[in-house]
């Protein structure tokens, strides 16, 4: 075990665009884990565009994190030794660890998981929190019903990929927007959409008339602005909107931009609903065992953007997000 | 029977505030009723929010009023004349017959009233499409509980009043968002609101703070603009906020203010959904049964502001609306 461990802290909260500056990079004395508590060195991070709110100071599902502390995420875990009764050492746990090499944890939110079933990176994708994104999102929020029309915005991203093929393998027709022609042509290629719109060149609204001509059923939203306009414009009656996220709001240094379409709501008959996947945790199991069936099958395919690095790389690899780099699901791989 | 039929008539679609000049005022000669049709004379006509949408070129709810219609209104009509097995010479009639003193109808969306049980213009409101609104907005599309705190803006108007009470008769805290002194008073005195916020002279979002400090389980909208933005940042978890109307946005010339608050739907797992009372119409009359016993016990109390005139007042008793002039059920009466 090496004698230190480096992390990536909050040094001030940003304003717009996370700067370099934002960021402290610390090197810590690795600390033994205490009295039933385990230790372990940190293989995969997740990155997820919720954590630009995670930054800001404001009443949230979560408390923002802390000037000076490490910065909240996501991670795949290797335990390296253990005074708690769950843990051993050799093995494999995701939890909320934070940007650093080396953890020590109670064991509070800590799951063990089984490397031989799935590759380490799916655990923190299809089958960790962006899966569970997905799956309740689309399944418990939008109710999707075999035969509706499904929207999906930021397809190509992590939980947008899922979200499709599960919609898919409920029997429905989805469309998903996303940010370049490559990344339509995964999802209405190898993901199997149905159509995919390029925000950046096409004119969703007009696309959505051509694509959806019956109106959206259940419109799943992870980027907000514009294009949850565009699509408020097409609800069939009695839509839902899922509320998933507005990356598109995250860097905003002016208010977000509210949906100017949202009386569509009374016109159609329609909800939109928010949700925070945390709040399903009884039910993640579940979830994961209906995943794990359906990448089985073959009718889930994992898109996994893995960027090999040190925790040093984690502030650039985040930015990825927010500039639409990624393609499925981001990660931090350190080994 | 006299011979002339005065109606008004749209004349041109209106830009922002509805003019004198997007009106014609027609006199026609009155149609004597056709073969199982029955004909009336206009006694009350019904103004409401929602007539502002129906001057607008675009897709809703209900299609546009044409250029040279009859304004579509609600109304309470006698039957004069009738080759109608349904309707009689006498009966009151409610129904959509339109802004005109002489009505010709086939019975289609006709419904006679009893003017014994109520007086004729609480047909129109607490009986009539505005407590029809109020009801299955606030118990189906709001799903009021016991002991929940339900905040309503446009709190005097003609939905606002009967929904408050409702949500009084149900065990709920009930915080009414009005215009005026004087609204306000109305609805903490009279009204057995729980609390009052002015609009006008207070700070919307400090005053929803202290009076809802727990938070808003249920939001009945009927403004949108700058009140929703203040009410979605106080919602409680799980709050439902009911989209009934606009009223702030009806007028503007440029696009609806969206909530740039939206996103505390997701941090508060809330939801904002629309409803149109049309499709309630197979239960309008268990509504105006519960209605109708809480006006018997005085838990319903009545707000009818009528208008005594002729057709010819109708664009200017219009303006009631939108100026917030108006105290419970707006009526132009032509008796």
């Amino acid at each position: 075990m090496p004698g230190t461990n480096r992390q990536i802290r909050l040094a001030r909260r940003p304003v717009g665009n996370v700067q370099p500056e934002d960021w402290e990079h610390v090197t810590e004395a690795v600390v033994p884990p205490g009295e039933g508590m385990f230790a372990g060195r940190t293989r995969l991070i997740s990155l997820d565009p919720a954590m630009r709110g995670w930054l800001d100071d404001r009443p949230s599902y979560l408390p923002p994190v802390g000037i000076g502390e490490v910065m909240r995420a996501g991670s795949v875990i290797e335990v390296t030794a253990s005074d708690h009764p769950g843990f051993r050492p050799g093995d494999h746990v995701v939890g909320s660890f934070g940007v650093q090499e080396h953890v020590v944890s109670d064991g509070r939110g800590a799951l063990r998981i089984d490397p031989s079933l799935a590759p380490l990176a799916t655990h923190l994708g299809a089958l960790g929190m962006s899966g569970m994104t997905a799956y309740f999102g689309l399944l418990d929020v939008g109710a999707v019903k075999e035969g509706e029309t499904v929207v999906i915005s930021g397809a190509a991203g992590a939980v947008g990929t899922i979200a499709g093929q599960i919609a898919k393998a409920k029997g429905c027709r989805v469309i998903g927007i996303a940010g370049s022609a490559e990344k339509c042509a995964l999802l209405t290629g190898e993901l199997g959409f149905d159509a995919a719109i390029d925000y950046r060149t096409e004119d969703v609204r007009k696309a959505l008339r051509t694509h959806a001509p019956d109106g959206i059923d259940v419109y799943f939203d992870n980027v907000g602005g514009e294009i949850l306009d565009a699509a408020l414009t097409r609800l069939a009656m009695h839509a839902r909107v899922v509320v998933c996220g507005a990356i598109s709001q995250y860097n905003n240094e002016t208010p977000v931009q509210g949906p100017s379409n949202y009386l569509s709501l009374l016109v159609r008959r329609a909800r939109m609903e928010g949700f925070v996947v945390f709040d399903y945790a009884p039910r993640f199991a579940e979830a994961a065992r209906e995943i794990a069936g359906l990448i089985a099958t073959g009718r889930i395919k994992l898109k996994e953007h893995v960027v090999k690095g040190t925790v040093d790389d984690f502030p650039e690899t985040l930015q990825l997000l927010f500039r639409g780099e990624n393609t499925g699901k981001l990660i931090l791989d350190l080994t």
